[in-house]
């Protein structure tokens, strides 16, 4: 995806998150402050971190989650490489199914260098 | 989502549903109709069914079921805290794979009032 | 089941909670705590709560989570007939594919009485 | 499984069905018919709708499924290398997180010989 | 779909398919391979194989996958009953989740006519 | 686990895979041997591959793979706040569906201290 295209993305992202909160209760709202700390550096570090949760988010197969965690990944300097490993234990996991969500993702990851 | 944006999705709806009644079988027919009666008034309220089925599509993820679910909640008087409380529970349930969900979700709450 | 299944069924949940507990930082904890209190009273009442949280184990087919919202809904004075409707909702939302959860609900749904 | 296995998953398999009944609705009742109906001879073969229903069931991974399914297989003539290529599909779509379900399946397979 | 808009999803997904290719290591390329065969006539004939894949990518709801198994099915020969009866399958398999996939699925499969 | 339950579902896990591979046809072999080598020493080191491997079937919610996962981490290394931290993810992730995978993964993590 193109700069532009990601800085779509977030804007868009953002504007959702704060119809988000203008609903949300005690608990979604702890729920995101939970989401936004978890892949903080630890006994792993962040980008370990951030390569779990793409890979979780790969093999689950949510498009939105997998482009965030990639971004990420760019953020912390994750390689090629590596982000191709790790997207292949995807693949082997996930199976087939996966492989429309493996297009989008190097697609994304392509445009983002 | 905009008064016309609903009555888009639910003429799209309709449309492709014409089309899957030109190719179903008995058992397809039938399904559709044993679909359209279970949310009816039981023991349960038919509101208190539409927010079951409501959870139910969030935390397998589909948004034309979501979205289905919330215009029937809206029809059927669900409050904007009761809506949220609901999809509460199914981020809890689901994780924070289903907050793309969660956005759309209440963007088109929201876009219903 | 039986009420010594039950008791069978909720020490062996605690004692396994115990374990989680003490390999668990900061993030677990804090799930655990949300997680805890997503059921109570609020514009819905919990056993509303309960009902939603049971419709989302039973299409996400975890018959362990199944059994502790059954439990609730049972002290929470839900009925034969209500909780009959909510597993209704799941099996068409969720297919034949939760048939064998659904027997293994209503079987320890009948033992519980 | 040895045929002793297979009569007693059956049996239980009745014993818990009657248990759904008793608290079983209008809709999951006429949802039982439409399910026992789906896989009759029609356009496709009965033993062609069984082989989808086998590959159906394994990519969601469920056993109970799979077992009837390959029960029903054995009982209209599908050949051992026409379940070994119907799973071999359901292996490459659903990824290797179906290789558990895979060696039960094949286990109870070559049991029912 | 249109011929123009099957031309069109079969462009892109050639395009997106030299994205991962660029990137892909040894494991990804061994694995489109094994995929590439694996709907060839064997035991089972490659129809028959593809409505396999098809009712599995049905039931797990890729869209992108459902329709590469329509274009396929189309391509040899499978007649509008048995199509709609293999989704009927996973319709009853699968619930009404799957319902906005059937849509989609039925109205790409009317415009490929 | 205790040392002996590792040992038993190990050797059921072995018994299994030669049926398995009775029925096997050629794509299924090719799978297992990719699957084999796709956790090997590469950009990403083996240790962070497994990691990557447990949560993605820890999301998946596949006891046996989470298991045989964690085997591979005890034997390269991974320490407690490792392990802890990859599954806080997935919980994270996944929601509260995955806490009886988390129960029995850290009882097995502890059993093989």
């Amino acid at each position: 995806m193109s700069s532009s295209r990601i800085n779509r993305f977030n804007k868009e992202r953002d504007a959702l998150n704060e119809v988000v909160m203008k609903y949300a209760g005690k608990t979604t709202k702890k729920f995101y402050n939970l989401d936004m700390h978890a892949y903080e550096d630890g006994a792993l570090p962040g980008k370990t971190k951030e390569m779990l949760g793409l890979v979780a988010s790969f093999v689950l197969r949510c498009d939105d989650c997998i482009l965030y965690h990639l971004g990420r990944c760019r953020e912390l300097g994750v390689s090629d490489e590596e982000v191709a490993e790790a997207l292949e234990v995807g693949l082997l996991v996930g199976g087939s199914i996966t492989i429309p969500h493996l297009r989008r993702a190097l697609m994304a990851w392509d445009e983002m260098a």
